[in-house]
């Protein structure tokens, strides 16, 4: 008998036959003995709906009454699948968020989870009740409805596991788990068994987009043990778990590619104290992210200062490197939005040398020149033009033997 | 300046421009120095599809659950008022029932307020932000969200008015008031410019159907005055307010006409004690409401018993009826569908006689048959054959001089 948080997304309630579908998959868990929480989200497109409706009432609708707007979406999905186990003959409970004791901050929009109170659910759970919490919300101390952001009902799913020590959280979703990199890029991609949530971290923002990166980190804080898997299916998926002894022999788990991001260059800087902060404070005051940053020493007191950002903020961020070039002296700007980030993660390499030497010469192999490096302890990523992107994933899957059950 | 509660239904929020037009009239009052609560319903429509949808995950769908399910209507047009209110600069908040402060019992779909604790609210108002509350929604003591039944915002918004002290609860609806009798029927109806909660009630009841009959009472117990009015244009509505000295002069205030009750007649019932019971017990059971109830003593202790039921309820009393006619003897069962009941109201009834004489001669100048009569303190009713509702509508109206202004 274990306690399972189950998190079904918005493709898993798109209408009543799959909440259906839900609903017979929840009670083959709770059938056997298991107490079962279920967090669920909006039936897809509602969420992009109500937003619509929100552009109609305003230009720039206020964040917090957006929130309670929104939380609609996820209030009708939690209601209409109690009901369905009630008319089933089974016990079972809604929980809002504020009702499933989620306190938030006041972040509007993108609140962050201070602390839960699982105390409610419990008691419920204790009488085998199924509880079904509408995920993405929670409320702020002034009891003010919030939500977590985009993705925020993975949180809302790996919080409430937490709160009530589950043994295990699930995020179905549409796909059956995490890949070694995209399969529709690389069809000898393999469904990975295992990872830790470092990787996954890396993996997520890297492009994966399979669990909210809050969720992943949250899980690391409180040690949640995720398990991603399909809706659609009854395989395992992929567990993705704290670091353990059986780990350690796989030196690189993924292989990633962010095709989102364009490359700036302003030539010829003066390589002066002070310079760096003149081109990057303006950026940060725009709240424009900045990914990579590149500088190369030049002769002459001379450096080429490069970076990336996201492509949605390319426009604006050259336009304040054109202004900055012209105040510090540089000569030129370069710009490039053909570009891609390819990524390989692998929590192996705190202890393994060489893996970056692998990557750069399985590109040289097909030719393919790096623009840019950067790493983290645990990744390395290159970015390369973008046109060799599908090739240079296909090459490193390869090179470190993606492909080849371990 | 005044506090003014100010509620707006269905048709008044049914999309953004409406909502945009609702916005206009708030901030009429509110520039003007006034503080305003607004208390609105779900768009029109909208309560009906998400039963539409709860019906498809359940045939009978759970209450409480159903109460969650139907709580976004309200929660939607709150926020995306408050979203408008704030897009033009102005200082706005929504709320839901349970942050209103709005206390109810545990009946799902029809919960009763037990209190409202207005402080929140009040908080709001004196820092000059426009309050807007979701109508129709409250919640028990264990934080579970109820509904109030349909039209319940109309008991919401005079509910707030009476915790917050209200100088007045403005109910702006599709209608510019309450009329001596259906316009539509009676085209000399006038409009009543002020009418007691009390003949309010039975106007309600018989089917004017312009605010909930909750409200009314809840207005009536707690002596708030209610302004019934168009959101569509800027006239004065009707005024229901407790009995003051200038109404006594008028006896009769309007005329109802309901053609939704139907008739059954037990004949030759043995007149014998505890008879009564035995016909009306099996139809409390089938929790069937009967309204009128009428016994005439027959020769030979035999006696007819007529009651009226409403017309959803006629198939199942009346099988009912035919059983018990069989267990007490009765000869025969007589039906009528084809009825209507038409009343005169007014509360200078009670201090003027000469109303039901009136009544009757009016009917008999047109030759129109009274089948059952009923009467309370302020209201007589006659039961006639449904094809002589109208005529005798228009005759009442006529003969009590309706059509003339006071």
């Amino acid at each position: 008998m274990a306690l399972r948080v189950q998190k079904y997304g918005g493709t898993s309630v798109a209408d009543i036959d799959r909440i259906n579908h839900v609903a017979d998959r929840v009670l083959k868990a709770h059938d056997q003995g298991d107490k079962v929480v279920v967090v669920l989200s909006a039936m897809a497109g509602v969420t992009d709906s109500l937003i619509g409706l929100a552009q109609q009432a305003s230009n720039v609708p206020d964040k917090s009454e957006l929130d309670v707007l929104l939380a609609t979406g996820e209030q009708t999905t939690a209601a209409l699948l109690a009901m369905v186990f009630k008319s089933r003959g089974y016990k079972a409970k809604s929980f809002l968020g504020f009702q499933a004791g989620i306190k938030t901050d006041k972040s509007s929009g993108k609140a962050r989870i201070l602390n839960i109170d699982g105390k409610n659910i419990k008691q419920f759970l204790d009488k085998r009740y199924i509880a079904v919490v509408a995920g993405f919300q929670g409320a702020d101390e002034d009891g003010s409805i919030t939500t977590l952001g985009r993705g925020g009902s993975d949180t809302s799913a790996v919080a409430i596991a937490s709160s009530l020590d589950a043994d295990v959280c699930e995020i179905f979703t549409d796909v059956d788990g995490v890949y070694t990199t995209d399969p529709r890029v690389c069809s000898t991609a393999r469904k990975i068994h295992k990872i830790t949530y470092d990787e996954m971290l890396e993996m997520a923002i890297l492009g994966a987009k399979v669990l909210q990166i809050r969720s992943v980190e949250f899980a690391k804080k409180y040690n949640v043990p995720v398990h991603v898997r399909s809706s659609f299916n009854e395989e395992e998926g992929t567990m993705v778990v704290n670091e353990s002894a059986d780990m350690e022999s796989v030196v690189v788990s993924g292989i990633t590619c962010d095709m989102n991001e364009a490359r700036i260059t302003l030539k010829k800087v003066p390589d002066q104290p002070g310079v760096s902060a003149k081109i990057f404070t303006p950026l940060a005051e725009a709240e424009i992210s900045v990914d990579m940053i590149i500088q190369n020493t030049r002769s002459g007191g001379e450096t080429d200062v490069t970076f990336t950002v996201t492509k949605d903020d390319f426009d604006k961020a050259k336009q304040i490197s054109q202004k900055v070039a012209k105040e510090i002296g540089s000569s030129d700007i370069l710009t490039a939005e053909e570009i891609a980030k390819v990524s390989v993660i692998g929590l192996g390499m705190k202890s393994h040398s060489g893996v970056a030497a692998t990557m750069f010469q399985a590109l040289a192999s097909e030719n393919i020149n790096i623009r840019l490096i950067s790493t983290s302890e645990i990744r390395i990523s290159c970015v390369i033009l973008a046109k060799y992107a599908e090739l240079a994933v296909r090459t490193l899957h390869s090179a470190f033997k993606l492909d080849q059950e371990k």
